[in-house]
């Protein structure tokens, strides 16, 4: 199996799934859902979405029972990037190599936007989904508010928000990686191997692959926004030092970073040693963080 | 019963969960939850919850089974309150007699802090709720999620936002009142009744109930912006016709506004005359709404 297939396999049955369940509008409803649909088709590698399937499969369970909950993962994602692009967030001109959602829609509509797709998530979290019992249907819509709430997602935004500017210590960029970036991967992955009926020790190695392939996927992200350009990652790049960003390579330097990012992804591969091949794909998606180029 | 001893006891006990569900914080998280205390605390009247535990008790349901509902729906009014106040949308400097969230912790912050009330709503009504069943819970968590999201509450925000400065028609002014106010009292009255167990006549007449009671209370609240004064009101007033914006007594004129409050209201009350003296509550709030001077 090759990743690249795998990968784009599985976006496409996303993208047709959030297309279904969020078709254009017209009248009243139709500057909010194409406001709405603008982040969410603006070309993301839905890699929350492909983990939470991957996850599902790796222990025995279908990518249908699950498309539903990937997609509003999806959509809890990009609401967090529209909101964090605004002005007074992060003031991110470009986003996917395309405009941001504000300097299309105007500020108002952009955080109704995000508000919208928020809220959706949790109208498609708890319509029926094939295969799973209303009692572990309340338990992910449960993980996941948590995972997105101030105490997960939103309090890592609070943090990065605040450090700006700022001289931290590790224990504050690590709050902020385990907040804004692992908690939302993590619950992915949780709540995938939840829906298809995952056992505990099976949902305790998942959560660990989950916590550090999420760290990994970040620091990753930090040491691109250093080395790559707008033109190959679609939005500003070198922000994060100008903004004086709570980040590992700021901290600890580029070939520091990059050894962690290697050696989380070695233990993160170790985690789901126990698998058999369902597991193939967690496996070279793993690998596929730490190496990727955009 | 007197009304006003009533709603101090009810207002009493939403007030006492809502500080249970949402504690002080310490550490990373106490500005973000300082943040959605402020304005959660700034002495709201809790409309929609005690609409939400006057509804369950109609129908012979007990207030505690409803609790958590009324009160992720009071956060989820909240947050709307939040991010209307904020400079890209209404540009309101006051709430509930205190500066506005904004005012205080920053665009930001506050942004933030309305996403993480919506977001702990849903983890909030995802928790066990005592004598309610899972399907039921969950059915709850979508009609929830309707109303408040782009086919609800937000999309009558947009097309107010939209109508600003603008002549309006009276179908945008019922659209933007439909959903903007309407949606989330009625889901208020519907999620409480269908909690307790309402049959589908019941749950009938007490959604008509919802949405006239609804919009008695949004004509209500435009004509107090005329009238009345930010002494009284805790909020600036006189701003809808600085603003232009779509209302009944814009369009209709004030007379012809207290006389369409005091018509819905009469209707309302004539839709739940079939329910016996526990739905006296409901039919002193309906009568509150119409007289009301703040």
């Amino acid at each position: 199996m090759v990743l690249e297939e795998y990968l784009k396999t599985k976006q496409e049955r996303v993208d047709g799934a959030l297309g279904e369940y969020l078709p254009k509008r017209d009248g009243f409803s139709s500057e909010i859902s194409e406001s709405m649909r603008y982040t969410l088709f603006a070309g993301g590698k839905r890699i929350r979405p492909v983990l939470c399937m991957a996850s599902a499969e790796a222990v025995g369970g279908r990518e249908d029972m699950v498309l539903p909950i990937a997609c509003a993962i999806e959509m809890i994602h990009t609401y967090s990037l529209i909101h964090d692009d605004l002005p007074s967030m992060d003031n991110d001109n470009y986003r996917r190599g395309k405009p941001s959602n504000h300097k299309i829609f105007g500020d108002g509509v952009a955080i109704l936007a995000g508000d919208a797709l928020l809220t959706e998530a949790f109208s498609l979290l708890s319509g029926t989904i094939k295969g799973v019992s209303p009692e572990k249907n309340l338990e992910i819509i449960r993980e996941i508010a948590t995972a997105a709430g101030f105490q997960g997602m939103i309090g890592g935004q609070v943090a990065d928000l605040r450090a700006e500017g700022k001289t931290v210590d590790m224990e504050t960029v690590d709050y902020i990686h385990a907040h804004k970036t692992q908690a939302l991967i993590t619950v992915s992955i949780r709540a995938g191997a939840i829906a298809a009926g995952a056992d505990a020790d099976d949902l305790k190695a998942l959560s660990e692959y989950g916590r550090k392939t999420g760290l990994a996927f970040q620091i990753a992200d930090d040491i691109l926004d250093i080395e790559s350009s707008r033109e190959i990652l679609g939005k500003e790049t070198g922000r994060d030092e100008g903004l004086n960003k709570a980040t590992y390579p700021a901290l600890i330097g580029l070939a520091e970073s990059k050894e962690r990012t290697r050696k989380l992804v070695e233990d993160a591969l170790s985690d789901i040693r126990r698998f058999d091949k369902k597991a193939e794909p967690l496996r070279m998606i793993a690998r596929f963080i730490a190496e990727r180029k955009s």
